[in-house]
């Protein structure tokens, strides 16, 4: 395995600070190293906040993003500092969820991806968001999320 | 078992509307036809609602009441719609959850009451409010509630 | 073991009706045949019910009686039709309970007994009643009932 | 991400009553603005109320909403606020559940949408009403609702 | 450890048939080879049954044995050959499960010994039986049975 | 119940914005309307995220906090925004869960509180801090918090 | 902690195999590099296999040891060959049990230790075994080893 | 639905006793009376117990019996009394299970039926037996018996 | 039921020795006594021991057999004898699995098998082995094994 | 069977030391002794680590290998030291994953492969990574891995 792969990140193994917004992230990616077989890659985000594009009180998400990828992988610390970067940007929970998605299919040229937001409660109700580019494709192992439902309280 | 405790009883078995607020509500009681003996009775109220005093959105609460009767025993309905009165009605969790079990007290005269309010979260962070008029009497069966902590998503 | 303990009995192997009331119903009882130690019975009843005095619609109710007893046991198959007698009977949940527990004392005088009434909601309350004669005697097993608490739906 | 597609809402970020009956909400929709994509979006809503119709006591229910929008989004404070009439409005569970639903049909006209309501238990049994549109649409995610069965008390 | 001590033993590794009666049966002991130290053995026998001794009916039982051996210890095989011998004997579950207990208090003159008989339900109700000699004895470790309580169906 | 012990307060009820750090957050706190009884409050925050003081790296905790007020409540709003405030604010996981607990001690001058941190992994090892101002006041009824141990993958 | 405490094992690093009986395996201790304070050591060994002494079929044990450490450790690979001595041995499941608990307090000298043996079941009845030298030190974290009971089928 | 369709039957209502064989127990049906819908019938039988033909030493299972009806209905006190006939008759796991399905089938001649018995451990394995007439049919709601499987100790 | 097609059995109902390698073994078959219909046998055996070949420390294992038979069935004593046979008999994972399945599969020439052997971690890494003669038959019940995935320790 | 299929194998039954990387390591194959039939071999491995190539830090992950072998087996020793090769070897997780998957492949030819890579969180966010080369065989048993999901804390 070479690590010339990462040399043109801007981001890994340097000292890096949290970008103001989403715009200002840079997402990186790099060669898939494994790019004549197709897998599938998880992030699991149980960390993710954002706040209220009107009200500016923050919220938070539950993220599964699940990808099969095609020439590319997302480097994982800039997805984290993309993730990161919603901390003090206003978002819509829908756009938010299905907006990340697209920039990833956009930066990934994925053969396959989808992205499940689970989201607090506000107001008592929480929004779960659920997008993929199609379904699963055939013989790629893809395992089910299984985040248990929401259920107040009692 | 005589029915007869019960012939002053103002909405058991009646129709009955809602009281447009705790104010309004009558709780009533009946003389308790085992009050020589120290025994527990517990409520459980997982559909109990009122309404933020300032915002005026809905709160909703998971509410456990136990108490060691003396010469009184809350009628049933009665504090079901004493509960329910709650409804359209401005309420802080803390004041509300104690004033429930204080209300109780000044009626009931109880040898030992405690109340315990599971709010639902709003803004994220749910609000436990827990009261009892002293110690547990020695002697007398009084089982924990049991109520699993809030654990948010994910 | 002598069978000839249970000679008096009336109800036991006999076809056998339901009792209409309470007040019909025999309990009966039959000597201890190990009234020389201390040991613990529990029965449990999860297909309890009876009516709602006033209004005559069913209760339901899961109970749970454990006795220490002295001289007397009893009889189980009469335990159950006097349970069974509850019926078409309207009672109200604490006296109820609690009722069951001391005409249980009466007849045994037992060296010691609780019942826990856990009752299916009613306007969505459920009521649980906790009742016992003294603190259990040490000395003595005595298993926690083990019944979890009321959630509502969700 | 822009918010102007929100310049039109009457309720996001004011201060808002709850409306009075579902008759005198708004429910508010907003361009879907990832309308190219196929995704689903759920609401959990465990702390639904509405009235018997007939005898004005309240009910209580745990709704689960999934839509695949088609050009628009449910916005969630209308939403919020819509379900929130429920709070002093009498209705039938059947009919309020997939009274909810068809609303939301009418306003969003959603690629799908389907809803669960799990209702408390009135009376010992609980009634679930399930409806959607059509089957499920294939190659969107759509997880199963996971809610657990009743089982009464004990 | 030398097997002597079981040199006296009747049945063990030899064939033998079920006692028809629990008369018949002969329960046997062998030295306790650990005589100097307090410790608890665990009997749990889940397929013990007997019959109704009115109606010739099978009962069936879940038994958990726990003993702090004196002297002498239980010979496994002469017990199981003991509980089976009930299978079509006539036995009530108060005076079964404590006789059992007792006659192997009275053949190994235990420092402790306690039994729990969690018999099946018999319409509807099931009855559990718990016995024990004395307190437990301090400093000697003896975990619960942790056996769940009987729920009905659902 | 009068609202107007409320009739200070700066920020319930208004838009407000989240304070930049934990200094420019203002605690706020109303007289205690249950003052002559001793209760716990219990604040579970699952949504608490601050920053890494050395990498600005967000840090994410799930706190719980239990009181018995003396004299005050804490506005739950207020709380709710200095906990928000350390959304952008560097804090080590000890000295922040406990500086948390001091200063609500400092303003409430509660007659007892404890905190409990349980922080997200870092390096793969959660940290817990536990802090309690001193053992638990007696007759007071305080639940554990009952969180579960990190576990890892797999 | 220096390796120098391990100079004079004879077993660990080297090739060893198994003992023919529990008599031909040597048990190995080392100091205790934390004899100033008291803490809690579990082994769990759930592949525990002896001999039955009459009928030479295999039984088995899940074992759990817990000990307070005084000046000794036990060295973890001697007592891995000394359980496996058991292998082909014949063991009465009380003795083995309890004997293996000796043998390590002889060896240790602990503060204190316990056992507990939970042999499969052989026609139908499982056996445990639980022994401890005296009641757990106070002030000492000794978890309970959290075994489930024997269910038999269902 | 009439009494009448019950009026062949030998069994019900009547003093039985147990029959000493399969061979002398009379399984007895009724006729079907939702017999143009497709639905399924549940019977679990957790106090099945035969001998084992060569040694007579007592065999324990629990049974799960599933059926979707054609035009008859087992009588339930006829399968009672069947299941009860093979306590004191000799047979083999495999035979016995799938001999009590056949006669089953013989009698009721239903849509589909499936038999599982899952025997209690004999020399530390257990035998389960699963036979069904074909595959579920299509479109019945048929739940999984949920039996967990056996596990041994620990 | 006749016996007598257990009349040319060697093991079955004798004193018999554990055979000292799998190849000294017997295992016996008899007629299938419902060999008009498909049906699944599955034996479960958590206490499967052998050796390791090459360092003879000792290996574990818990087995599950699934068969749907063809005109035998195997004993169940010479089957236990048989697995007994592995104790002090050296047997790679993969191939001591794989040919207890094909040695069942040339004895009993049944319409299908799969055996799962689930070994206990060697080196902290367990081996799971599965086989199959072919996809299950349609149409015959065979449920998943239920065995839980290795986590480690936490 | 045979031992003689290991006899070109280098580090079973050795004094081996940990490979220093991956390519320092020998994975070793032996010949498929059940090469004529199609099986699955599970591999778990709660104890991965390795280190981030960039920054130095360990990683740890729960791997999950599933094979159908074709002409060769995996010798589990030398899988156990090539995955504990990377104790000291930068790798990044999707490489690191498939790559073992893949080296395997080369190894061992085998008819089919899947990994999973359960790494445990960074940052926050662990990453699975899951692989296999094909859809699974049909007619050969693989079950699910199991694995639940991260959830955070709290
Ligand atoms: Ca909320
Ligand atoms: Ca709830
Ligand atoms: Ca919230
Ligand atoms: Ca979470
Ligand atoms: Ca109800
Ligand atoms: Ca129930
Ligand atoms: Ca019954
Ligand atoms: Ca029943
Ligand atoms: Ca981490
Ligand atoms: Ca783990
Ligand atoms: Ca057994
Ligand atoms: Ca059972
Ligand atoms: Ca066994
Ligand atoms: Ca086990
Ligand atoms: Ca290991
Ligand atoms: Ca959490």
């Amino acid at each position: 395995m070479s690590d010339s792969i990462y040399s043109g990140l801007q981001q890994l193994g340097q000292a890096t600070r949290m970008p103001a917004s989403p715009d200002e992230a840079t997402l990186e990616r790099v060669p898939n190293p494994q790019a004549d077989v197709a897998y599938c890659v998880r992030f699991t985000a149980p960390e993710f906040t954002s706040l209220c594009p009107l009200t500016g009180q923050p919220d938070f998400a539950h993220l599964v993003i699940d990808y099969v990828p095609g020439g590319w992988l997302v480097e994982s610390k800039s997805l984290k500092l993309y993730l990161g970067s919603f901390r003090n940007h206003g978002a819509f929970h829908e756009d938010c969820t299905v907006s990340i998605g697209r920039r990833l299919v956009a930066l990934l040229e994925p053969a396959w991806l989808r992205i499940g937001g689970y989201w607090y409660p506000r107001g008592g109700i929480p929004i779960d968001v659920f997008w993929q580019t199609a379904a699963p494709p055939e013989g790629v192992w893809i395992p089910d999320p299984g985040v248990p439902p929401y259920r107040g309280r009692g």
